[in-house]
């Protein structure tokens, strides 16, 4: 199994609308992706490690899926579409890592 | 739920031993958290979002707990020991972040 993790940057000013994240965009990477998708996570950023830290990111998503291949699979016919979605809740550019789950 | 998320930046020539995180860190995590950490994840990074792009962070893991207080409960009677392991498995200092769990 590996996670696709999308993480966007605690940026000052910057816009999230956590509801549009939650209720409208991931819903449609999910339904996008069908069974490509095995499920996916949401976060949204607390706090940082040290005390009155702010997170390091303001959101999170991780998708999980079969391998990189069902992940490409899933996510590439789709991904005009999910991508124009994106400013309809945020202004910032995520950050995106591939991991291996060691322990799921 | 809240999940406390642990992010080793994957700093060329450092130095990271995935078997000893997997098999004796966490699990010594888990054993003095006990109840506190409801379970844990462990990531191991593949690749970052651009084609040959190296991913973000060479390992994180993510601790689920009922609260930030259930947190600290489970993990600060123990920090001196659980940070002391630290150096049997890593150089990096990782970057910490609590997040609330919005999708789980």
């Amino acid at each position: 199994m590996i996670k696709v993790s999308v993480m966007y940057p605690n940026t000052p000013g910057a816009r999230f609308d956590h509801a549009y994240y939650r209720d409208v965009h991931m819903p449609l990477v999910q339904q996008r992706m069908g069974e490509r998708c095995r499920h996916y996570t949401i976060d949204r950023g607390l706090a940082g490690g040290q005390p009155d830290a702010p997170a390091t990111y303001v959101a999170m998503c991780h998708i999980f899926c079969d391998s990189v291949a069902a992940f490409e699979a899933g996510f590439l016919p789709h991904v005009e579409e999910i991508l124009a979605d994106i400013p309809n809740y945020t202004d910032l550019a995520p950050l995106i890592q591939v991991s291996d789950v060691v322990v799921g």
